[in-house]
């Protein structure tokens, strides 16, 4: 195999979730790919870097100093989130109408992040005016712990500190929900 | 959503089997990479499109005239491929010692392509000293057509033409297996 090819892959296989296979054929597939087609894909690479910055606000990406949704929406409830990414997905239900807030990241002590190597301290910063935070961190041991560790924070100042509900999944099935998903939505069931 | 991330993640698409959420995957993936590794990501993008050309005398991919396999390897044996990928498999398997012939492509009269748009006659103009030709298509329709075209061109030069065996893959479930392969596995049994 020309090593162009193996380094390229290699480039690839970096990728969240890419195996070597699929880094080979994202490279053979580049192989394919017009010259302007490739020249264009490193534009775009480039351009990410250039130009997306971090909110100042919220910490999304932003390419403006202010992200739109912080320009654009009302302040009255944040909803917390660990990566930017997140934002993308809870955008995507068309629900939240609110602000967000990227911790980049969770408290994991064994990863050695604490409260201090996340984005805590901006949020208590733009709590004035707030009256709902909205804790959307993954339903894991550090996103429990970092949802509970805001929530011990920000409750005494009197703001409503709510998370997202747990249970079964839109489509899925019962029969191959695990236990503690399934154990959480029988004890949060609602009347019909 | 940032534009230029939109922009990044439609390259990423552009990529087989990367469906919009991973290739938006990938697009914040780059945004966590140094300036320095999206330099080297694109560097290794351009360099794989200048570096690598084709083998005159296979069609595989190289950065050479001729490819290492063909310029190392006895050519008694030409195992005929679709595709320079399929190569990269074979060679996985570590059991093949010959060359190979890259067909880039297969017949497929639904998507206009004849036995004209593929390196057919290049294959022939290979044969002198040839004892066999292993067609290692895929067990599709326009593999299987392939496959028959080549060996009814060849045969009658008095030189040997076999293809791969069909039959149940290592680690998988008869349970699971579909009825054609099954039954091809049948016919194909060997005594133990």
């Amino acid at each position: 195999m020309p090593d162009s090819i193996n380094k390229l892959a290699s480039k690839f296989s970096k990728l969240p979730g890419v195996g070597s296979k699929s880094a080979l054929r994202y490279a053979y597939a580049v192989l394919d790919m017009s010259e302007d087609e490739v020249d264009a894909f490193c534009e775009a690479l480039k351009e990410v870097k250039e130009k997306v910055k971090f909110c100042s606000q919220c910490g999304d990406y932003s390419e403006t100093d202010i992200c739109p949704i912080c320009a654009s929406r009302p302040k009255k409830t944040i909803c917390v989130v660990a990566q930017p990414r997140d934002i993308a997905a809870m955008e995507k239900a068309k629900i939240y109408k609110g602000v967000y807030h990227v911790l980049r990241g969770t408290i994991s002590p064994l990863d050695g992040r604490g409260p201090n190597e996340i984005r805590i301290k901006e949020l208590l910063g733009r709590l004035d005016g707030v009256e709902e935070v909205i804790v959307a961190t993954n339903p894991d041991v550090e996103g429990e712990a970092t949802a509970m560790y805001i929530a011990r924070l920000i409750r005494p100042l009197g703001i409503k500190v709510t998370r997202l509900a747990q249970g079964i999944s839109m489509g899925s099935d019962i029969e191959y929900a695990d236990e503690v998903t399934l154990g959480k939505a029988i004890e949060a069931r609602t009347e019909i």
